[in-house]
């Protein structure tokens, strides 16, 4: 039994270090693709908010960004990430890195925005939906403001 | 009410180029976004399928996969979108914009399988996610051998 035990302990380490093997200019390039695929989605909505409503568009919209947020990006911040290039030079800023409490903060209020944004978008009301598209910005600025350097 | 439906038409007119209001460049770096957040997960799944098999990572991976499929993302070839410069320069060939059943064909194949992707992760049984993740990875590859410019 323990030397079953110690085999899965490294089983489970190995899987592990092989999800974590992607290079850090890798991990940016991912998670600007992220950001920026959620940053089309984001205007798609303000579109139907300040324009003609388009449920659709909406429902898309939303659920894409509640897919990508809920993807579990926080995989693409390995060590080593804090500096290089992806698509771009990165913008994080070193605080990201240290200050573990702050990012959980801002990455479980954005998570639980993106997750009722898909939910108001299926209902398909647009007073309701440019609201929840105020509470889910909000908190894509509250992490911009602590986390990401400024052009 | 002919009047009122004239107001119609031009609203609706309007909100339709305002969603079509995106720049050659912008529509670029977006599409380049999502397949490249779509290339992370399908490398999350294809870890788990050749590695220690993760239920979890999988239908985080085929979720994001599922949700970017279906946003619509053919709204991101507009027209001017066949040359230009979003994160790089487009590999897009010049048949995706006059071969439209052609490309129409890929992209219901792709959206099928990733739709019976994310069923299967949910399902979590091993080998049918590996049978299935190579169904999902041939559309990827029918759409880039007929219409992506190789390196």
């Amino acid at each position: 039994m323990k030397s079953k035990l110690a085999f899965a302990l490294i089983a489970v380490s190995l899987a592990g270090s092989a999800a974590a093997q992607l290079k850090p200019e890798d991990a940016i390039k991912f998670r600007q693709s992220g950001y920026a695929f959620m940053a089309w989605n984001m205007g798609r909505i303000k579109a139907s908010v300040e324009g003609q409503f388009n449920k659709d568009e909406v429902i898309k919209a939303a659920n894409a960004i509640q897919a990508i947020a809920n993807s579990g990006m926080g995989a693409l911040y390995p060590a080593g990430s804090d500096h290089g290039t992806g698509w771009e030079k990165t913008r994080v800023k070193p605080e990201f890195f240290t200050n573990k409490e702050g990012v959980a903060k801002v990455a479980m209020a954005f998570n639980k925005e993106a997750n009722e944004m898909a939910k108001v978008a299926a209902a398909g009301d647009a007073a309701a939906v440019r609201e929840q598209f105020g509470k889910l910005g909000a908190t894509c600025k509250a992490c911009h403001d602590d986390f990401k350097i400024k052009h």
